[in-house]
């Protein structure tokens, strides 16, 4: 494969977040999420107005770094051989929509995809699902013929986006939405932590679904305890993790 | 093992098909879509009116290339020291009937063979499904008590060709069956074709199973979200993977 | 260890038992049928009156081949330092009953334990319950509080010999039964037999579970089909597998 | 990392806990009991007053023996860098308020968590459950919204030693708790039987689950049974395992 001086700077200046994106991808296979060629993971510098994201049709034990695709905010192929994922259009336009979203993976899980095509919310029914989302999981609007038939992956991607504005859902505060019918999308500020979301909303849905079968009265539970799990894991308030006791030993 | 010149000559112009039956067989236990000596998968040459086939009741950590039964299509036995699975008349009658169908896979995957059990056609419910069928997934006609105590196996074979034709079903629209009380079989247009089907419709099976847990209403996906997803993949107008990009690059 | 040279005779003719009986162990592990310690798989030479099983408690990464307990048919330990399981008297029952019964198998397998515990017997509603067994698969009565205070191990094997004479089974038609709120117990020709008669019906108890959940009023295959099954791959006329077709070549 | 005489002098004397601390949080992770960096072990030296806990926040992949915390009973780190777990003060709860508890643990593995979500007790309904627990699984009562503001993490601690003392619960008669729509906690004498007992409740939820989705009517199993396995392995009279065999040999 030869490649032109510009097409190598490009990569270049992009190494570490097409490193991000290709090492996501391998990790989406690696938990399980996706079978085949299905899901894809993609990074954003918002900066640059580059994208790198997973190539179609590729398997994952056959991904390399190098297959990786760089393009820019239109969809445009840049310094890069393979066509992008058939879903790209769905994730630019949640990049165009939220400059907080900073990554965006697409799997087909298996109770993420079921709550999905049951076009059933997740509602908040336990401190694992409200330590990630302070709110219900969404599901998207059904979509017209018409948005099916022309740019429906764009469509995809602007139907998430109107149901985050109808629902006023900031993304910081649900990192998770499932397209009606097809299945679950996740974000973060970069690869490996939208894969960490695409992670824990399959167990979220999972046990969902559990709980829902042990009781069919099921309520959110109290927006108190939804608070205090969510922000003390987000926000100015956390306290989880070792970013501060480290300075403060 | 002394083979004559004539066999020896006979495997090796069939020499890639058996390579290819024989790694998807391994497949099939890899990824767990069997048990034990269950499940068999193999591929015709249409040209030659050769198949090869698993050999029955071995198991798949004792497999061997040289273990892949060669057969006519009558199913004598060419070229090799094994029996052939019993469920060899079921493969050939699909390849009599249906000359697109390349290779055949039989499984007792947990969540397709439960449908199958059932007796219960799997709902196109979700856009995984139409990626790989336009359809609902139909189940066999339950057989007649003369046709399960002569010629079985011949008998399942006619019942899933007799159930595509009465339901004008295209094998290439439609790549699985289930055969009531029994299991699920999958085709293709070579073995590891039929064995991705066959990890597919398992897959399909147990999101539609906990999507029905989830929604006891569900319905049908609109008719464009099917074909969208369906000709994403399938016919001239496929976009999905690599097979244009890389010209076109 | 020093063990006496009368008990090394002991063990030394025995020593083809205590392999198969240490293997199957091992393998009910491997194959995720029981936790920690729980779980046990015995074998009896009915010439030699002697039996070979799992000591008690031992976890199974820590079972080695000469921790295999020997014991006459009372039970009493021959030529081996440890206790033997604690559910020796039930297997002693079953040997004691049926000398057509070789080795026998107990686990905790999650699903067939649950059916146990729903005390709901396993009808034949698929092909793969019909290629084991020619009939649903029973659960015992629930034993006195009398029969729970003394010899309750005995009791238990007593309680499946007693429900097998009352229903009329034959051990070779059915190689498996629930002890009501407690688990399964299965058997074989040998201990490599009655694990993959573990390993099948723990397959059994998932299909049949989802089989139920998706079709409430399931009924038995008919009994055409459940012979079919049965008879290809046991008795005279079975023609599954390799065991002819050898010499027929 | 440089550390005082003093504090090596009493991780020194603490490193058979520590030691026991480390493997008991990589197990959980090994066994599949928590995602990412969820989940807990602790172990307590009631003699010294000393806790050993994992950190918060640390991923067991990246999990070094000396990053686990030493902590007073009040909660306050000795010879320690890192901060300890948020549930540090959970199990403090704990530990002052049973001196027969050594260790706890707290997972979020999935059918646990989906009967503590659901806030559904667990029936004694089988052997298995009656093996560890002689009582049905409590769930605690809902916090309030104040106990959920302030001191958030203690009182969970403190909402399980309510309910074990108004439910008469001795710990060691039942070693697993649910805290409501929240997930599982566990103890034991020292952090590996903590674990064990962490195992072995997720096993007996995944079975309570289909055990009542095959038998809506479930009854608790007759008390003679559940003492009759409760008392085989726990108490003077057990006699299961080896722990007598071997001196009576």
């Amino acid at each position: 494969m030869v490649m032109k001086t510009a097409a190598q700077a490009v990569r270049k200046k992009m190494s570490k977040v097409i490193e991000s994106v290709w090492q996501a991808n391998l990790l989406i296979d690696r938990v399980g999420l996706a079978s085949l060629t299905w899901g894809n993971a993609s990074q954003i510098d918002h900066g640059k107005g580059l994208i790198a994201i997973k190539p179609s049709g590729i398997a994952y034990d056959k991904l390399k770094r190098d297959d990786i695709v760089l393009t820019d905010m239109k969809g445009v192929k840049i310094a890069s051989n393979l066509r992008p994922s058939s879903d790209l259009p769905s994730h630019l336009a949640l990049y165009r929509a939220f400059p907080s979203i900073g990554a965006v993976v697409h799997t087909h899980s298996i109770f993420a995809t079921s709550f999905a095509q049951a076009c059933r919310p997740v509602p908040c029914i336990g401190t694992t699902h409200a330590d990630y989302s302070s709110m219900e999981i969404p599901v998207t609007n059904p979509m017209s013929k018409s948005k099916i038939s022309t740019d429906y992956e764009k469509n995809i991607g602007e139907s998430i986006v109107h149901k985050m504005q109808q629902s006023r859902i900031d993304p910081r505060q649900c990192p998770f939405i499932l397209v009606a019918n097809h299945g679950p999308v996740t974000w973060g500020q970069d690869a490996p932590k939208a894969v960490e979301n695409a992670i824990v909303l399959e167990q979220i849905c999972q046990m969902a679904l559990w709980t829902i079968t042990l009781n069919k009265n099921i309520k959110t539970i109290p927006q108190a305890l939804i608070d205090k799990h969510f922000f003390r894991k987000h926000g100015v308030h956390a306290y989880y993790g070792q970013e501060k006791s480290k300075k403060t030993q």
